[in-house]
């Protein structure tokens, strides 16, 4: 019997474990998959470019995954900066988005400066900020409707990786909350798409498994059922049982309410879980001999108000002299994607960056995309977002342990919630609420 | 191995296992609890009087459940119609709520009339109807914010068991469609909640089951597993393996989003079961020696701008003297019942009952609920809507088939959504599927 369990290998589940191996634990972690890591996947081109096909960047203010990569000597690089951003405005490319969008923005600050990101529902005006989508606040305060498409394209897809009309404005206040702000999050350089890791997140996801010793992380372990009662906690893989004092779920919220608990979660604990749906990201590599946009004075670096791709990047590296563009689509945009054959959505990838970078984005070495909504272990990203009208109902049962059921998870953290921070941050928090509840003494 | 196999016995399950048998195939039915009914399940007191603690009306233009009863020849009685109907307005008692409040309704009946229940998201102005709660267009429509409340209750409420900051318009105008419009889903004589049955309607479920014939349901058998090929569908109960040629999926869409299938389902359709949590209702009989109410006059129908009770009926039997007045809560108010310990709870509720009925409510014999969300097999009621902003871009998963695993459940119904009507019409529609696709010839 060890001291506790932790379901998931992504980096809440392996912050949680390290943690508790720190504390002198025994610990074993359950990974429906063949790898860690979670939604971190990394995959390199036959010249060594680095493709993180999940989550990629670290930024200041990051100080958990910061502290990580410095322990496990991870090299960093830059996210690229060269040149001016593009808008796509209405069809149109220009230099910046018109000066009306940020005092948009500037609101949803404001309202984010005014609630506790640990339980954003005691806001003042949570119910009002709750019954109202992004869609519908943006499409009453925006100036233009084009404004109000950008701004939701901007903020619902690029943050959270929805569309503006399936979150309230009480979810993207405390999203920006949580992230401290449109600026830091949005930002590249100064903010939260600053730098990269080499070798990607997953790097340093295998660094963290390491470093938790052999035959701690079991993989290719998917756990179907959960039972406890006042002695201990059992935990079912198809194959084998486990049991332990306690069980760190760290899983998304929707994977998370499809294990079966025996007893049941109470009805309110499943609520939530029923109204946690992931984002629904669609995100595409377009590899070229060079990064041609540069040329031009452009960083490659865009937002949209229209078409299939919401915003690039360039994802070049600076070990490699190929350009990569990296292209994003969420929710409707995305959903529209994945009901394409690949190759018309190839094509259409492709129409899109050329509005962006020029005819040269049509020749394409490889496009490479991963599709985590269709990943039975994660089913979208960024993150789970509650559903309008939840947080005031069913947002309280987000954090709170079950019996010996505690629950981790980026979606569970108060800052960085959606990043890699936010995970760690869950994990370590998941952790402590374990160490509390077993018995002091030598281990 | 059998032709079809159909997940789950309530009367989804059910009406598609009927459908399937009639046409002389050979059908197996995998229910997870020990007994055939679903969402529905009746219970007596010592004198016979009946309570039905889930499902328990049927109405006109309910042809199919109409139809079911009288093939069974089960008996119906009507709900009772004794005195006037209570509303509590803000506070106070009244015999009708203010004229203004069935004009805004009939504005929602108006867009109701405008979409196509089988097909919402191609109204012209459905994404404009999805973005916007219910209960943020009643704060910008009702005359004043009691209005607002007491429809917001009455709608999302006594229709979706849920509140109306939690649905869209688009959601609200959907069910309103598919069972006829307010009026027809509202009232109780000529309406929805017209008559019972006789044993309620899990002696209506039985009947069905025992008309499959013996060892065709198998109780007790949760499928946790559905395998496909090009060649059959493989079903797993925890102890067992059923092989078919198709699978008839017939439980609430959070509940099939919880089975694990392989090759996994696609990204879209699993978004959809990701966005469709279950209402959330508290249903409780509080028993009295006789139905006091309606000595002064009044009906024991209700429906409350305030107050943990939503609504009240009198759901006395004609064959006991006892008076039965049932409340029900829904959302918001439910979740805060379901907070308290059971006799804050009781005393809340009957608290709520003095207001409507008079101080005579106080003294109840016996307070009965039972808590659908708490319930592991369910998970809710009165049944699955869809989120807002959902309808576009997950609406048209909703009853297409995956390979041989065909969707049923009241969820995916045209007409009747939400009832025993739609759930047999689903059933019936998932089976010509799978009779669509079976071999034909002498079975």
């Amino acid at each position: 019997m060890t001291d506790a369990l932790v379901v998931g290998a992504g980096f809440s589940g392996l912050a949680a474990a390290l943690s508790l191996v720190r504390a002198g634990r025994r610990v074993r972690v359950l990974e429906a998959r063949d790898r860690v890591g979670g939604r971190a996947l990394t995959r390199w081109l036959d010249d060594g470019t680095q493709l993180d096909l999940g989550a990629q960047w670290i930024g200041p203010g990051q100080d958990r995954v910061n502290a990580l990569v410095r322990r496990y000597a991870l090299g960093t690089f830059p996210s690229p900066a060269y040149g001016g951003s593009t808008v796509i405005w209405d069809g149109a490319r220009r230099d910046a988005a018109p000066e009306p969008t940020a005092r948009v923005v500037e609101l949803l600050d404001g309202y984010a400066a005014r609630l506790d990101p640990a339980a954003p529902w005691t806001a003042p005006e949570a119910v009002r900020w709750d019954r109202i989508t992004l869609g519908g606040w943006l499409a009453a305060t925006a100036p233009d409707p084009v404004t109000a498409r950008y701004l939701g394209r901007l903020l619902a897809g690029g943050l959270l990786a929805t569309s503006a009309d399936e979150v309230s404005v009480l979810q993207m206040a405390f999203y920006l909350r949580s992230g401290g702000g449109s600026g830091a999050l949005l930002r590249m350089a100064g903010g939260a798409q600053q730098d990269r890791i080499v070798g990607g997140p997953a790097a340093l996801a295998e660094a963290m498994a390491a470093a938790l010793g052999p035959d701690v992380v079991r993989l290719a372990a998917p756990v179907v059922a959960i039972e406890q009662d006042r002695a201990a906690v059992v935990v079912y893989t198809d194959a084998e049982r486990f049991d332990a004092a306690a069980v760190v779920v760290a899983v998304p919220p929707t994977l998370a309410g499809r294990i079966r608990y025996a007893p049941a979660l109470p009805a309110l604990r499943d609520g939530l879980t029923q109204r946690m749906p992931m984002g629904s990201a669609f995100k595409v590599h377009a590899v070229y001999p060079e990064p041609f946009w540069r040329a031009d004075g452009r960083s490659g670096v865009a937002t949209c108000s229209d078409g299939p791709v919401v915003e690039t990047v360039d994802n070049s590296t600076p070990t490699s002299s190929r350009g990569v563009l990296t292209a994003f689509s969420y929710g409707v945009e995305a959903n529209a994607l994945r009901a394409m054959t690949p190759p018309a959505r190839r094509a259409a990838l492709l129409d899109a960056l050329t509005v962006i970078v020029g005819p040269a984005a049509r020749h394409a070495e490889e496009v490479i995309e991963y599709d985590w909504s269709a990943d039975p272990w994660t089913r979208g990203c960024f993150c789970g977002a509650l559903t309008p009208g939840s947080w005031r109902q069913y947002g309280p049962w987000l954090r709170p342990a079950v019996g010996r059921i505690h629950w981790a998870g980026t979606e569970t953290a108060t800052r960085w919630t959606g990043y890699l921070d936010g995970a760690i941050e869950a994990g370590e928090r998941a952790a402590a609420e374990v160490l509390g509840r077993l018995p002091t003494g030598a281990p």
